[in-house]
């Protein structure tokens, strides 16, 4: 399965596709240390759960490979200071956070080794997460796709390559589907970045405004609705982009099977249930802007909160690199 | 009650304020005949049924006091012409053929009159139709405001005059509300014109986008839920803005009372229910593009559906000049 690599390790540095520039460029950014790369994070040139967490890896080898020290002790000191760093970036995103704490246990497990030794050996683990990466969004895929059939309207909202691998592979398995892409107010994710990857693998795509979703429902267009997480609490509850909560509903009053895909990563069996989720609050120019363009009158108050909650009962199942899971979800 | 004149008819020119600038700018626009009146309404500089209403009738004065004729019956072939023209500009909206026919009946009563006569009658006329809008909502202010409590937040969808005069008659009635303007995608009337509307009345308003709706509703902020409408139907089937289905839904779930505002002119016998209605499809740019930026790949396919129907079962009340209705809708 081909997909466009939006992040890479390259010759000790880490290439990454600045997703803020889609769909006019295709323009990658060379990050040469962690602080660069941590900031690309911080404003959305890298984003999307799994992808999020092959970034924080690299981040933290990058961040390694910068610190001079002449024991672990203080070694792992400097490298707790690159971890909080690359853990401020996004509050919300689990797998962010799991990424990074594997990459403390690593250095952890290599303790006894020489600075150079554990340096390598984080080097090694964060190619081994990205990889992690890679492979489970094939195995997501191939879990995933017979769930779809020949003929499917399939709505996304926002963008989720997890979610995208699912459509490619019933693509590639040979069923024609019919994507759906919601734009996904306010940062326009779904029209942006969704649109152009699926125009890339050869997917019929249209975008649609959030605003349509109830209507093309009701018309019978959709039959399938799969969006991702960016963290998934221990009963199942799903934080992820602001809009998901709606279109869960709209598709459990049309009777239409709603899925989440995402890594297991993405589970946090340390969260209970949504009511242990903080949920971001971004720029309000997010909202008030579209680029340069002003859209709503001065000084008026604005809302902008990047995810919402879908409660567990509203989803059908949740496409992991495990295998599907089914209500009720014990994920604990 | 104040209120922001959208349109008027000044020294036998049509005067109105062009809503593509807001909220940036503030610009009036004069018609002097009836095809320039014709083109602002297919330009949507001005818009919103009962607005619509008075610029029809207007535009209908204005091709009247254009038409020089001999008799009755050069005149009345004529000024068919100009109502067809004025017709042709907006397939959905029921009020402008209801304004349309009152003007024909005027010509029509007057054919013993001179043909300067009948001309001076439906100048007349047309300032009856727009007094009537300007009563209709003061009236729809009346009997709505009641519906709304002291500290109740209430979400508007698009722009609708009249569900903004039962804000601004609750308001003057010394309730506290606080609307969220959903923005409106695509063509954000609610982020650019409700926010200023309500802006100019001094009253609370939050703008959100359209995603950030179910998650509101689920944290306890929506009280009511207030809209316009372009046409319901005899069966109460209501076809508004696209998204209106969408929040109509979204209030059910939450058991959220869900208002429509309009006047009768809207309410359409003719439409048993909505499978009778034609939903126009606009132009894809506007999904495509806002202002010059354009926000997906290029080639992409889009839909854009400029209305939705919401089913009667989910519509809590309508409420007009003549009082609230309330379900079973039965307005043949």
């Amino acid at each position: 399965m081909n997909f466009v690599k939006t992040i890479e390790w390259k010759e000790d540095k880490v290439v990454l596709l600045d997703q803020r520039r889609l769909p006019a460029e295709e323009i990658y950014i060379t990050c040469e240390d962690y602080e660069g790369l941590a900031r690309a994070i911080e404003t959305m040139a890298v984003r999307e759960a799994p992808t999020l967490s092959a970034a924080a890896a690299f981040g933290a080898a990058l961040g390694a490979m910068g610190i001079s020290a002449k024991n672990f002790e203080a070694f792992f000191e400097k490298f707790g200071g690159v971890c909080n760093r690359l853990a401020r970036t996004r509050p919300t995103a689990a797998t962010l956070f799991w990424a990074l704490e594997k990459m403390r246990q690593c250095a952890l497990a290599n303790r006894e080794r020489p600075v150079t030794g554990i340096i390598q050996s984080l080097k090694e683990e964060a190619l081994n997460i990205y990889n992690g990466v890679v492979e489970s969004r094939r195995l997501i895929g191939e879990y995933g796709h017979p769930l779809l059939n020949d003929g499917d309207g399939v709505l996304t909202h926002c963008n989720a390559s997890v979610a995208v691998g699912v459509i490619q592979a019933a693509n590639e398995a040979g069923k024609r589907i019919h994507i759906y892409a919601d734009e996904t107010r306010p940062r326009l994710q779904g029209a942006k970045i969704t649109a152009w990857e699926l125009q890339k693998y050869g997917i019929q795509v249209t975008v649609i405004c959030d605003t349509m979703t109830g209507s093309l429902m009701a018309a019978g267009k959709i039959q399938k609705c799969i969006v991702g997480a960016d963290r998934v609490a221990a009963n199942g509850d799903v934080a992820n982009k602001i809009g998901t909560y709606g279109v869960a509903l709209m598709a459990h009053h049309h009777k239409i099977p709603f899925y989440v895909a995402c890594p297991t990563s993405t589970i946090d069996p340390a969260t209970k249930d949504s009511s242990q989720i903080t949920i971001e609050e971004r720029d309000p120019k997010e909202v008030t802007h579209i680029g340069n363009i002003q859209i709503t009158p001065n000084h008026v108050d604005i809302l902008n909160p990047a995810f919402d909650i879908t409660p567990a009962r509203f989803v059908t199942g949740i496409i992991t690199e495990k295998g599907l899971l089914r209500p009720p979800f014990k994920l604990l």
